[in-house]
């Protein structure tokens, strides 16, 4: 039976509905864990450290799809990736599309849109550029090709002492895909992306954050 | 038997325990309201509209103790103080304490202080300032005197055209003070100032969020 000695949790789709309120089992079951809960978010380093804080889980949180960590409330934001090639694909996206634009002065290592394009044809405007583009379910966002929430657990498991493989880790969608491929075992919620639940060692039942709770329940950890 | 129309809503210290961590069972309190339910915090803005976001109330918030109001989680932060003047108290207060500022690049409106010094003797020392020096019970705010929670919630009432009498309003420390000159029926739960417990028509039973589901329940919106 796998025994994690530290848990990364994706927020919006994981830990919320489809309004991205948030689950209030799932955050007594998170609250109650005696070993630290990252949580991993396309969010802005300012919404992540807020809910963290919200849920009383660690302080430690992985923001923009990795592209940021922070390790404490009043902490610095550790940036792993660059916001100028995101800026240099963006330009090139404006050629062919409308883009609306979201929190750009809050995102320190990427660019956000609102989901209001064809993302294949804009990933195939990109393809030469070094970033990715990815689809959270909730937002597009440009990132640089060196950084993911995978990347970024990496990080974070050298910084606290405590083997990927001692990981597990829960999410719903493309951009958890690197974090489960690192993690020691890999939990997707029942309205995941397919690619994501095929990487899975456990699907859930439910979903809207009550996935997150039998997840916690499966590892026999509440 | 006064009925609100509208619920403004201290964070820290109301819904929350000591620790910043939110009460659920406040959470699904309030999530369950059908009328609009205001955050009010000497937090960021970008804190308070995740908090709003998480907890799944209207996205109008009160932000930096009424320095900053919003109205959606993708709209304009609206700026009623002069972070100028704050600035220039500060640089005054430099000359007499060491002080470790808190979310300076964040903040619109004001300015942020640890509660590492003596605040009287550096309300004494900013008296000819144009600015006044709260005590949030989480930190210190220099704030421009032009602005307070209660001139945020009058904005707000006239935006979005509910009286402020038919506002109820729940805090806990002396920043909630002009909230409650302002509405319509004022509730300080069990930890909150003693100033405030004074203005207050109810004082709860209760504190670390649970206060806040026994106001709902008092008003009988729960």
């Amino acid at each position: 039976m796998f025994k994690p000695r530290a848990i990364a949790v994706d927020i919006d789709g994981t830990i919320t509905d489809r309004k991205r309120a948030i689950n209030c089992k799932a955050v007594e079951a998170l609250r109650k864990l005696n070993i630290p809960v990252i949580l991993a978010t396309g969010n802005i380093p300012c919404f992540a450290r807020a809910v963290a804080k919200m849920i009383g889980v660690s302080d430690i949180v992985i923001c923009e799809n990795g592209g940021v960590v922070r390790f404490s409330y009043d902490g610095e934001d550790i940036i792993l990736g660059s916001k100028e090639k995101c800026i240099r694909a963006l330009e090139e996206l404006k050629k062919h599309f409308y883009i609306e634009l979201l929190d750009f002065d809050y995102r320190k290592s990427e660019v956000c849109m609102r989901r209001t394009f064809d993302i294949k044809k804009a990933r195939e405007i990109l393809k030469d550029f070094d970033v990715k583009l990815l689809d959270s379910g909730f937002a597009y966002h440009i990132s640089d090709k060196a950084v993911s929430k995978g990347r970024a657990l990496i990080f974070i498991s050298e910084h606290i002492g405590v083997n990927l493989k001692d990981f597990a880790v829960i999410g719903d969608s493309e951009n958890d895909i690197e974090m489960f491929e690192v993690a020691g075992f890999r939990i997707a919620v029942a309205n995941a992306d397919e690619r994501l639940k095929e990487l899975a060692d456990l699907v859930t039942p439910s979903n809207d954050g009550y996935g997150v709770v039998e997840a916690l329940e499966f590892l026999g950890l509440i």
